[in-house]
């Protein structure tokens, strides 16, 4: 907190990491590839997976819980999806460790595991082998269920809450008698998704279908959430799947119908990750650190005493107490910083860094009036601030202001969104754009995967989704020049 | 649901299998020891889940997440630590796999971990290691730390939810200045534990400390609280550990006090598991089934609606929906049994099964008076039933009764618990005793932990723990004939 952090003009990717080590929400660990995920940041995955869950509840689903193991063999029954996870697998070999020739342990090879388990990077294979065993008839579906689990991937390159070895996750499993209503799920979650993303993390993601290049593996469609960043890339937030009856194929989820004729279900697979919180962090955040929409911040209101000399102290802090009583009566997460050893305009700059959305700042001149100064973190300076708000109405102007943060943040995101998706009409525009700016760029495209790969290859930008809803009417392919009416918005991404 | 479950007194072990399996708490999965937990047994789970977490925030903690996966040279730093759980570790060693010569996967040989990794059983190490970092000086203490997660620890006999391969739980891990504070921490977390066994899962457990014998690996002292199972064997249902400054050497948790001196921290862990869910199984079920305390039953109160003709059919389900409505306006977690393809005898004697705890049943007759029958789970019959409840007050009734039910069921495992809590003054007696009804066999204690070995060799019995504040007076151990005041609980144990 000592020394400023990097400017996002400066190094973005720098700025990045500023933010979580002084906001304190993660750290790197003595595994490579993993993070600790701290307090504060663990406080915003809670808030961010009980949005989520309400909504998953809401939906009829229900949780349960599978084995973070998974054999070996059951990654190769489904041929697209071992090649998508296998280069990628943490493997268990050993279930035992002895101490080696120089004292040191070593796996028992004594102990060795005659099919080897893979920490499950995805549980489509686990699951589906288990659903085999809970659908017989059409009167057992739809089998709606959802985990919270931690999941493995081993990557190269990691980066806190984007893409780390191991992340926290929910993943939605569903089997469905016919395509229909299995399509219809996969749609539903992606709005709860969106409606999750706007709503709670103020993010204004766009809707959409996936090209076959960046499909799930194993899966028939890949329908996605696609916010933009502060540095103008893309951020994938949420996938949801139409799996077709592949997974159901390849683990006999079969269910007798009315006619008493067995049928293979239509399965789906969802999910949102720790990711969420990147996503949060890059949406909204500017120089001076975090700002979290009031929905998902761990600290809704924090509260600043300042006083000079020690009798000023008792009065400070009894009304601070008594106006953090009612915050908290009223359901606002509340936090009261009584440090003593640090000065009001360190913890002014500390809760800035960190996010919280609206300050109360009580001194002695506040104490005499029964009153409280009130900031809000996405007005920055007097514009802000509100002064003299009554102590007795508290509790109100801090939930009315709650509520204009929210909505200041995603108009924010929302502005810089609009102002950031560009048309182009020729290849040459788009790395002018692609290399500039960044931004999301909305084009006709009647590529091939092939042209894909090219365009990645030459500017790092792929197809981000086929947004839901476009209809652009008939234009000419930025890439091709080929007429086509379909939409493709393309971008960096992470 | 077809056949009747096998009956306690035929075989315990049989029992608590059947009913896990129609209860649809969990299930066994494609890897050796790991189970699938069922949305049903995982809403239990949510709820125990909930009840601690509360209490955890409300005695200050704060919830963070660890790597899953420790590096092995960690595990050896504390010399007891690694004597405790290296035997029963999964050991990752590769991060990917390939093709084999016949095409079947194998782990690549080129990607073989340099230092393997051990997937976690418990996390006194990744944490240690982590608060080292977060503790420069007593400012910075207490730190209170809890974790959610999922461990592994490869057992030879698995039973579900009793002991499995990978189990879930959460693990508090604290830091403080001085023994005083980590003693007083890990007693405070000890009275959590009890308070939440007591109050919410209607469980009497008897607190107390262990013997060194059955001490956690590195700790100095461990305490647990211990609950009676229907078959008179003990479960320890959780446990809490003042490490002293063992780990806190090992991974150099150190703090600079007050004149500036280095200090070790010391150290404390307690967690209590999935484990919890059998505890609750084996405390409260009977031959019907289970009986589930309200407090943390995921269904409190089921409906099950009752007509002849098609035309009731429709009163009964609009008065069946009335009251649904009316329950869970009240909070009550409710369930409309809306299954036509069943009797309701079926229905019964389903969720009789699944330990619902109050049963709402809506006929024909009861549209006519507008009113509703109740009964209650833990009272059998005709005697547990409550006649022409009017629909009005049905939400004040139901949570009348689901506090009765709790208050009921707490009172019958206490009786049982002393009823089946007996003292010995020989050695023949205490065998007669664990080789017949079992239970706590109450004594005076001064052997040594030879003996403790001897006596669990030739009786299968352990010494559960020294109960909390017991004070007996002197008396003659019974097994050594010395005097003593020292008194133990002994038990067998799962």
């Amino acid at each position: 907190m000592a020394e400023k952090i990097t400017p996002r003009s400066e190094d973005y990717s720098r700025w990045y990491l500023d933010v979580i080590r002084d906001a304190q929400l993660a750290e790197s660990s003595p595994v490579r590839g993993c993070m600790v995920i701290r307090p504060y940041g663990f406080a915003l995955w809670e808030n961010i997976r009980d949005g989520l869950d309400r909504r998953f509840k809401a939906t009829g689903h229900v949780n349960a819980y599978f084995p973070l193991f998974i054999p070996m063999s059951f990654m190769q029954r489904e041929a697209e999806h071992v090649d998508g996870f296998a280069k990628e697998c943490a493997v268990v070999t050993h279930h035992r460790l002895i101490a080696g020739p120089d004292g040191a342990l070593v796996p028992d090879p004594e102990a060795r595991l005659e099919e080897p388990l893979i920490v499950r990077p995805t549980s489509e294979t686990i699951i589906g082998s288990t659903f085999s065993n809970w659908v017989q008839s059409y009167r057992d579906l739809p089998l709606l269920v959802n985990q919270w689990a931690n999941v493995v991937r081993w990557e190269l390159r990691t980066r806190p809450f984007l893409r780390t070895t191991e992340f926290l996750w929910q993943e939605g499993h569903t089997a469905h008698a016919t395509e229909e209503e299995a399509v219809e799920e996969t749609l539903r979650m992606l709005d709860v998704y969106a409606d999750f993303a706007i709503n709670d993390a103020a993010i204004p993601v766009v809707k959409g279908r996936k090209s076959a290049r960046e499909r799930f593996a194993g899966a028939v469609e890949t329908y996605t959430i696609e916010a933009l960043m502060g540095n103008g890339w893309a951020l994938q937030s949420g996938t949801s799947h139409y799996l077709g009856t592949n997974f159901a194929r390849a683990f006999d989820i079969q269910y007798l119908d009315r006619n008493n004729e067995k049928q293979y279900c239509h399965t789906t697979s969802w999910g949102v990750s720790t990711r969420m919180v990147g996503a949060a962090i890059m949406a909204h955040g500017d120089d001076q650190g975090l700002r979290l929409p009031p929905v998902i911040a761990p600290i809704q209101a924090v509260i600043v005493p300042i006083w000079r000399k020690d009798p000023e102290r008792v009065a400070v802090m009894e009304h601070a107490e008594r106006v953090k009583a009612a915050l908290a009566g009223a359901g606002i997460r509340v936090k009261l910083d009584v440090r003593d050893d640090v000065s009001p305009g360190y913890k002014f700059n500390d809760w800035e860094m960190r996010g919280v959305p609206v300050r109360v700042e009580i001194g002695p001149r506040d104490v005499e009036s029964d009153a409280v100064v009130l900031g809000r973190r996405d007005v920055p300076g007097k514009e802000g601030k509100q002064f003299g708000i009554p102590a007795g109405q508290v509790a109100d102007a801090v939930s009315e202001l709650l509520s204009e943060v929210q909505a200041g943040l995603l108009r924010q995101a929302t502005e810089f969104r609009d102002s950031n998706t560009r048309r182009v009409s020729s290849y040459d525009e788009f790395r002018q754009l692609i290399d500039g700016d960044g931004g999301f760029v909305r084009v006709h495209w009647d590529g091939t995967g092939e042209d894909e790969d090219t365009i990645k290859e030459e500017t790092k930008a792929t197809i981000r989704c086929f947004p839901d809803g476009a209809d652009d009417g008939e234009g000419v392919c930025f890439y091709t020049g080929r007429k086509t009416s379909q939409v493709a918005l393309f971008g960096r991404a992470y």
